[in-house]
């Protein structure tokens, strides 16, 4: 993203705007990183290959068939992964992946066809394998998309004994007549929002360098009775292709973002056109209690909330005002969260107005 | 592989039977990872995935056409990265990936549409991603196939700082029609090999373990004139698309197999009906230096050899008889390297006899 986005300033606390460099992640490096892939990438492009909308997936024209197109998407759990491999907890991970892969075609509308996945071990466990991949079945299963393949790699020097990497790569299909267009989308018109109910698959280096292991077991109350902190930060990043199939049904959807690394602040506009911007209030949703514990222990700025975390919303999608109320009430959780207006010269193209704590 | 594969015994040295075990490579795990998955993925599956031929690639229905098929690949490099991390040569393992899962979908005969990649780094330097994906594009771009997105992810704490990962997906498309059925296999075919350039990407961590990184610079004048053990090392995987492309136009290709890891021994068995048996003779073709030099180092005995190295064979086509000649002429290089008989109870599906030294 060349915008720069930009929240209003918070009333609370020291601003940390560097705790997510700090963890180790540099987002900086990933910008010049995209940047150097257009570069390598310019020269040559397949003809049949569509321009992406906002990058969350590749959209491809079926050889020999004028009406649809596939769409691919591939993606990793961060290092959620590695709160899996400590905690010795296989079965949610592979879930993670398939939903967040289903998410990122579902902004352009496709319907899965079919997964693979990518396991890297540093030692090979076949039953630790067996439940990452259990987890993989299971969403598979649950978003009607086959688990056609994958690869499981042992990487004795790559990877540490217990560690292990896992992505996936999702194919699916659409009517290019229904793909959204993000150049209808107008001021006027009302964002509303699915709940997230966690990290998701974002945000997990700054999580553990909040959260220390030896913490994880311990109770954490705020997320309800019997719940440990290991529980709230491996919550099963969820599939939003029912709740996005139910709210079409009743209103006009203009344009989608999955809400994923770079939050509100950098997904949002990936979806809107340049004379937009979209305002957020916080106050119109509930933020889930793990990351109102990061925000607290990292003393989080307002940008780097936004920016790092979903916050609470998980995906979005943008309706005529008009459609709003109906568009809410097709799916439990969903909220009005936000409303389009012009966005003016040097304007940033999302505005948060943070709740008052 | 249930089958049990077997070369003739060799003429030299000890047997060191357990080499590639020892470099920390557990091919029993694997085959008990295949089976959890098995069991994991028997409880459903989509009505539109097909059986795949060999496990090299999936097979799933194009909806709403009765003709054709999609078919993904998912791979990696495995642990060639190290040799390119350790050596700083980032520009070609992407064209090692992609090459190699375009010879994966290429057994079903299916023609790439696009490849995504996934970029797993400890520290993201900018200039090392782009050398990486552009070795990916140059591939893909080599293959007339659309380089459709990508994932690159900073995992501090997963990978060393200066460690990367490298896995990608291609999707291909193929008629039904073409898909070779390997049930059409008979006794007094024969088999066609295209040469192997080096390792390709199977057998680095045996190859890590064998020549030490402080050799890696030195000359390796049995490769040639000016060429080092690095080059042999990173030599790269080919495409073999064209090639089987030529053949096919000459002979008619009942069945083909990409010798990835597993060797001739385990990849070959993947398309022979049950009732026959391959048999190869090495004197019918060369072996990379590279390949000679881990042989010698490591003592390998004959079941090593093939099971874990290509030793000089990349890929298979297997012809009727009649069409042999034409075939091994219609590719330079191309070479009959061995045929098919009758498997009578207890024979191994695969007997490799050994060129003497």
């Amino acid at each position: 993203m060349s915008d720069s986005s930009k929240v209003l300033p918070s009333e609370e606390g020291p601003l940390r705007h560097d705790a997510y460099a700090r963890a180790g992640v540099d987002i900086a490096a990933g910008n010049a990183a995209v940047a150097r892939y257009r570069e390598v990438t310019s020269a040559w492009r397949h003809p049949d290959q569509l321009g992406s909308i906002g990058g969350f997936s590749g959209l491809f024209k079926l050889p020999g068939d004028d009406k649809r197109l596939l769409v691919g998407s591939t993606d990793g759990v961060g290092t959620k992964i590695l709160i899996a491999a400590l905690s010795k907890r296989y079965d949610t991970v592979g879930a993670d992946l398939v939903n967040h892969c289903v998410n990122d075609i579902l902004v352009v509308n496709a319907k899965p066809l079919f997964f693979l996945d990518y396991l890297a071990v540093g030692k090979l466990d076949p039953e630790v394998a067996g439940l990452v991949v259990g987890g993989v079945q299971r969403a598979c299963r649950a978003n009607d998309c086959a688990l056609l393949g994958g690869e499981t790699a042992e990487m004795p020097g790559l990877y540490e004994p217990d560690h292990f990497d896992l992505a996936g790569t999702i194919v699916g299909v659409v009517d290019a007549a229904d793909v959204p267009d993000p150049a209808t989308v107008a001021p006027g018109d009302c964002i509303v929002g699915l709940p997230s109910v966690g990290l998701h698959t974002n945000g997990y280096s700054l999580a553990r360098s909040l959260v220390p292991f030896e913490e994880w077991n311990a109770p954490f109350p705020a997320a309800g009775p019997g719940v440990t902190y290991l529980d709230a930060l491996l919550a099963e990043h969820p599939s939003y292709y029912d709740a996005v199939r139910a709210i079409q049904k009743v209103a006009d959807v203009k344009a989608m973002a999955h809400i994923t690394g770079g939050g509100l602040l950098e997904n949002v506009p990936r979806t809107l056109p340049e004379r937009c911007k979209a305002i957020f209030e916080q106050s119109r949703w509930s933020v889930p209690p793990i990351m109102e514990e990061l925000v607290r222990r990292g003393a989080l700025d307002n940008e780097e909330r936004y920016r790092t975390l979903n916050m609470g919303v998980g995906y979005t999608l943008i309706v005529p005002m008009a459609d709003g109320e109906k568009a809410k009430n097709a799916w439990p959780g969903a909220k009005i969260v936000g409303w389009v207006e012009e966005r003016k010269a040097g304007e940033p193209p999302v505005i948060v107005h943070p709740a008052r704590d």
